[in-house]
């Protein structure tokens, strides 16, 4: 395999004009994360295929292989959902514009930037082009879901008589839309992707509870699936879900030191209950009001995922969740060297996929197999076979790990135990790794010069907080961070407000955010 | 058994009673098929717990065991496309509105009765109340989408470049808006759920046989897993879909003999090509305009469903699409005969699961058994064993399918096994009473006066037609029967046009439909 080595090498030399030459998706370069983080971030998303912005303004595509990720993001919650007893249901697209009044805090929160259906139909105008007919104007006016709160909590109301009802366990998988002035694909689009958890409790302790164990549920999936390290915590009152009496969130760090949101469980009180009128008849035989929560991730994950661990290269995913585990490349001059290599290639796909790897073999001979390395390197499969007719004689193979790029020689005899072994060690690799980053950049400040000094490099930054909204608010003012959380089970140390010099018991976490 | 079995018996018998006393959600009988097949339908899909009507006109609410049975037609369809070489993305819910008069004739069909976004931001008014901004009103209209090729291959234009791009297979499963005036759950709501394929091809024979190869899997899948048979064909040029050449069906026929439109597929030529400036370079190096397909199937199935194969006592689900296969429901007077029971159940839902078969295990003491085999044939559920002690001396329990209603006596040694076979058979018989019904209600007429005396009946009438679309106006306006297809590889024989007298070359399918 020397003599094709070599040549591979030189085409990786020479990738940025070989890439000109040949991939129109290549056509530019990607940023690094060191010049541009954003436009690499925008850059990666565009050219790994997985989305793009549309013709309408804010709204984005999914591409095949980015829905192809989100599909594993979905297959992975949806089982977790359905193993702590949940059920899925789907609720209407459009919300009365009513029933937004109904719960005083919601509509501040929701009722805002949305999208507004106000009529419903279309005709032809006097040259023959199109407008909106104006008799066909609706009533009431129609809101394009922001989240589904209202519409559930109306439709419950039917549903629940008696505590034998209760507790209602309920997941939609659905896309909402929020008119967002400035967008960012998968971060920050007007429609997007979500799944929304909307349960029902007979009492408070309950729904503390489900709003918990969701929280949990969201932990886990992160950390486990997604391989990003999450810290678990509560909103202050300011960031707290329009409507929510605690707003529980998990915080992960991007490779900016940026915090992102990853995902948010909602205890809701009696708050919906009341506005809806959703009563039930208790074991003692009282009308009472049901207690709600409510728990949402979107596709802001595929943008966590993208910036948590991706690189200069291309995307880094981790192996539960790509959609190719492992690709084959074969290294060949020949119709005949191609045949030879195949024969041991289907034995390899056929072990593979007995262990249940997913796994691709690239035979084309349109490309180059340096293209083809570079191609999936962008793509970010996890593990890369090369075989050539030098490994045939061998018995070996080439294998290389996308996250640390290291290569190595394996025999073809035990390799499916060993790309097992080897997928498993680069979700933790690629776990451990944001984990480390995380940890060498989260700090302490005690000053608010060294705390604005600190925020500049970006982190997570724990600081004394003296509680009040107004200091929040400043802050955030002052130096574009926010409080992420105030962690669970938060140790307790006196302490003096960063801002106000007023006395504190606990540090939180500031940071600024995507 | 014999004791609890009289007193099932006398439970049943009283049935009415009992349930306008115990279950809010029986408190009315459901009507019967033969008084008034309509309301029975809609009561039927109530009180299963399917759907119901939401407080947004013709908008539904799909409720989780509803919901669970789109879930398992998704998960099969899915398994199905992506075998045929599909994947699946996702685009914009929103359309601009200009781009509905791009394509002349799909314009006319789908921009007229829609929900149109005209602003995007609400605020308070004078008085508190919420109002739309009229500041904030859009430039250009959006539409909610009612179908997506035109967002689709406005896309397009930017993936496909050369014939290496091609064929592109995409699916999307969405959410969809038709402002219908009379809307029925499942059968026609103004949002419905679906999936659309819209696939790009280099040449028009492939693009046709792309068409025919979703036809196929749509016929399998209503054949195969909804257990309804169908008749494949082509449509007339009356009833085309906006903006195809083609458009191939499967339709199949309900318990009163109307036609149900069960999926499309069609072929579009170049029209969405052309309308969106989709050209590829072909092997030949020569700029051409790219081919195309779109097929679909809604959550109108559901409805197919339930009308196709139910009953005056509720549901008939085939097992393939069972969100419970088997039901278990012990026969017991007291805590010490439960416990006993349950150890022997516990084993049978071991084995039952080792067979990848669902079941359930009912042992709540708040609802007699009488009242749990009405619900459970209310739900469907295609096997019901019933187990108690005497049962237990004799090793033996009773099972029950719901398609017939038949009972026996099957030892518990072998049961998984038979309950397996039993799901088999109950599958196969569905389908084939079905089949019979179709059979025995498809007619042939050859004159005006027996067509409009057999479409009374209700059924298919194979009719000459002169293949005009005047014709098939008059005959429409006349007898309110469609053309519901052509059939495939239709016997070609001289006849006379039922209407017009003319001459034709072979019979149509005419019916009333949903």
């Amino acid at each position: 395999m020397e003599v094709n080595l070599i040549a591979i090498e030189l085409l990786l030399l020479f990738r940025t004009v070989y890439k000109h030459r040949t991939n129109p998706t290549m056509s530019k370069e990607l940023s690094t994360r060191a010049d541009n983080y954003s436009q690499w971030y925008q850059d990666l998303v565009v050219k790994a295929d997985l989305a793009e912005n549309s013709a309408v303004r804010g709204c984005m595509v999914i591409k095949p292989y980015g829905y192809a990720i989100w599909e594993k993001m979905q297959a992975t919650l949806d089982k977790m959902f359905k193993d702590t007893g949940h059920v899925n249901a789907y609720f209407p697209l459009f919300i009365p514009k009513s029933f937004f009044s109904k719960e005083a805090s919601h509509v501040e929160g929701f009722a805002k930037e949305c999208a507004v259906v106000t009529h419903y139909r279309l005709k032809n105008g006097e040259n023959g082009e199109i407008i909106v007919d104006p008799e066909a104007k609706l009533e009431e006016e129609l809101i394009v879901r922001p989240t589904s709160e209202t519409i559930i909590w109306n439709t419950y109301r039917g549903w629940i008589e008696s505590y034998r009802d209760l507790p209602l366990l309920i997941n939609q998988w659905a896309n909402v839309v929020r008119w967002e002035m400035r967008t960012r694909l998968f971060l920050r689009t007007a429609e997007f992707l979500w799944q929304e958890g909307h349960t029902a409790h007979a009492t408070a302790e309950e729904a503390v509870e489900e709003t918990r164990r969701m929280l949990d549920v969201y932990a886990e999936f992160a950390e486990k699936t997604l391989a990003i390290p999450v810290v678990k915590g509560t909103k202050t009152a300011n960031e707290r879900f329009a409507g929510a009496l605690d707003t529980y969130c998990i915080e992960a760090m991007m490779q900016d030191g940026k915090a992102l949101q990853a995902g948010t469980s909602h205890f809701l009180g009696q708050n919906f209950a009341k506005a809806f009128d959703v009563k039930f008849m208790s074991k003692e035989g009282k009308q009472e009001f049901v207690w709600a929560t409510s728990w949402g991730v979107s596709t802001r994950l595929m943008g966590a995922l993208v910036m948590a661990h991706s690189d200069d290269q291309g995307l880094v995913l981790p192996p539960k969740l790509a959609p190719i585990q492992v690709v084959i490349v074969p290294i060949f001059k020949n119709e005949e060297q191609l045949s030879g290599i195949t024969v041991v290639v289907d034995k390899i796909i056929a072990e593979l996929k007995s262990k249940g790897i997913t796994v691709k073999y690239d035979n084309r001979d349109t490309h180059k197999p340096g293209w083809k390395f570079a191609e999936y390197e962008l793509k970010g499969i996890p593990v890369r076979i090369a075989i050539g007719p030098r490994d045939l004689e061998n018995g070996t193979v080439e294998v290389a790990r996308r996250d640390t790029k290291e290569k190595s020689v394996m025999q073809i005899t035990d390799l499916a135990v060993k790309v097992e072994h080897l997928l498993d060690q680069i979700q933790t690799n690629i776990y451990s790794k944001a984990l480390d980053y995380r940890e060498t950049h989260t700090y302490k400040a005690d000053s608010y010069e060294e705390f604005k000094k600190l925020l500049d490099q970006g982190g997570f930054v724990l600081a004394h907080w003296d509680g009040t909204t107004e200091t929040e608010l400043k802050i955030k003012e002052e130096t574009k961070a926010t409080i992420r959380c105030i962690p669970l089970n938060n140790k307790q140390e006196e302490g003096k407000c960063i801002h106000s010099g007023k006395p504190s018991t606990q540090r939180v976490i500031f940071a600024r955010a995507y």
